[in-house]
């Protein structure tokens, strides 16, 4: 049983997690981006930029915008910013930190110009083994309103995803264990691509019927991308891996779903981007997966045309089309 | 090519595949229930109880009160009413009339009484052999609005199947080719149970992270029903299965989902079939299917949840407990 846990990271996944682990009774100190915002918080108990509505137990929870503060006295650091930023904030931060500590990542998406997954990236850069990762199918709106919730913990030690798996004890959260890591990352990232394709597929003014095709297909291309990438014996229909895909494409609360929906009405993807306020993390993970893909000679129509539409100008109309010719 | 199919049912499936068929240049006689009906569909050039909104291509279409001269002048036969239907309908029916003729079914639900598929039951009942399926996913409703709808044809001939599939040539409808028509059938049937497990869980408020768990570990179940009622080689992801399942699962359109909706919100399950204008076909293909299940010893908690609650009077909410305990 953990007692103590730091969150890094202040957006609307990170403070799901926060209030998870405070409802668990597990002390968090949280790193927040700057002073004043650690003192919003510390002062009114919501986060004000992310899950608003969301009242937090503060009685377990401190905000600070020092990582050192944050980080000292945690027995686990969960790393829970968009991928994007992770190299920045690791390039500052004093490696020694984390001696001791278990370090865990529950970020969906790939580290810029590496196509390596962020819990493989932690591990190389904080020289740490068995980095354990915390995966949904788990939207953080329905972690503030405490909707019923499963949550895979995965990690190689075994006793590491337990001890954490048995720290959450909310009554709207069960969780999972499994000691895939690698795949649980790389499944988030395709299925975030996926719900960009569906959220595509929606602002072309597609139906229920075309989009069914379309996600039983990319569930496909999924299927070959973790065997042929990451591969190993894993059931897909455990929640963590279709589950995961499901939510992202068919809820509207999936940013990457409102990026494509956004891009298939006719939006530029970078002016979509600009037009949403959160990080859609299959933007990015889409363009870092492409050399992957093409490298392991991968026929994956659904994932590649979003790639040939988010990054290479393709009209989504046209590039439809062409995907429809694909799908069985 | 075919030039001349008969449609036996009225519902909003017949409608719809009355509606491809004409719009393809293939002559359509339609068999419905009463005079009054073939003459207000013959007038008018609408159903006028299923998708009266969709206007129909009458230059291709005659509709009949009589079986015989429905049937009489078509190379290909399609039952597409509901399978408690079936049984009278075969009862009284002059079997030499299909004699040289193919046959094929579109219907998602099991003889009652029987746990017999409606393709095998034809083929045993008419002393038929390679009766072709026709299956979706295909919500009739955007059947009826033209959206973009893949179709499966399956039958064990394979020139069958492709003289059916190229004969549907509507802008809209794409036609895939299957030679497992016995799966297809009984994904279809598990699909539609698998929606009313989806609705019950919207009706008692679970939210997407939920129910994108129960979807996911229910294609599993789908998967080990296959393997061991059906055995053979298939791909699932092959739209006609988990594709049809997903259009269930998350359409509002489909009726298998309103039944559990109502259902859990608290309706007594043969309440809820009476408020519901349809046949909703999972609810008689849950009780069809138990004692399949049951003989083969496969642990199905989603699928067999929904048979408690239909029909063995258990509570949904404390059945979705139990079923929450075997999700993964």
């Amino acid at each position: 049983m953990l007692t103590h846990v730091a969150v890094l990271g202040s957006g609307s996944w990170a403070t799901a997690l926060v209030k998870i682990f405070a409802e668990s009774g597990v002390f968090v100190s949280w790193h927040v981006r700057t002073q004043d915002q650690a003192d919003d918080i510390n002062a009114n108990g919501r986060n004000p930029r992310y899950l608003s509505f969301a009242e937090l137990k503060m009685s377990f929870i401190n905000a600070y915008a020092a990582v050192e503060q944050t980080v000292a006295h945690a027995e686990m650091v969960i790393f829970a910013m968009p991928a994007a930023y992770l190299p920045d904030y690791i390039k500052n931060i004093d490696k020694s930190l984390f001696d001791g500590k278990t370090v865990a990542v529950s970020i969906k998406g790939l580290i810029p110009g590496t196509s390596t997954i962020p819990g493989l990236y932690l591990e190389q850069q904080l020289a740490k083994k068995n980095v354990a990762v915390i995966a949904g199918p788990c939207h953080a709106e329905e972690v503030a309103t405490q909707s019923t919730t499963y949550m895979t913990i995965s990690c190689n030690d075994e006793t590491i995803a337990t001890t954490i798996a048995s720290s959450i004890k909310t009554g709207y959260v069960t969780t999972i264990i499994n000691n895939d890591p690698a795949g649980v990352e790389y499944a988030a990232i395709l299925k975030n691509i996926i719900g960009i394709a569906g959220g595509i597929a929606k602002g072309l003014q597609f139906g229920h019927n075309f989009r069914a095709v379309l996600v039983s297909n990319a569930m496909r291309e999924v299927q070959q991308f973790m065997t042929a990438i990451v591969p190993r014996s894993r059931d897909l229909f455990d929640s963590v891996y279709f589950g995961d895909l499901l939510v992202t494409a068919y809820s509207d609360f999936s940013r990457n779903r409102t990026l494509g929906k956004l891009v298939g009405r006719g939006m530029k993807p970078v002016n979509a981007l600009d037009a949403m306020e959160m990080v859609a993390e299959g933007y990015q993970a889409s363009k870092e997966l492409a050399p992957v893909i093409e490298k392991a000679q991968l026929n994956l129509p659904v994932i590649n045309g979003v790639y040939r539409i988010l990054h290479q100008h393709a009209n989504p109309y046209y590039q439809f089309m062409l995907i429809e010719k694909h799908l069985r």
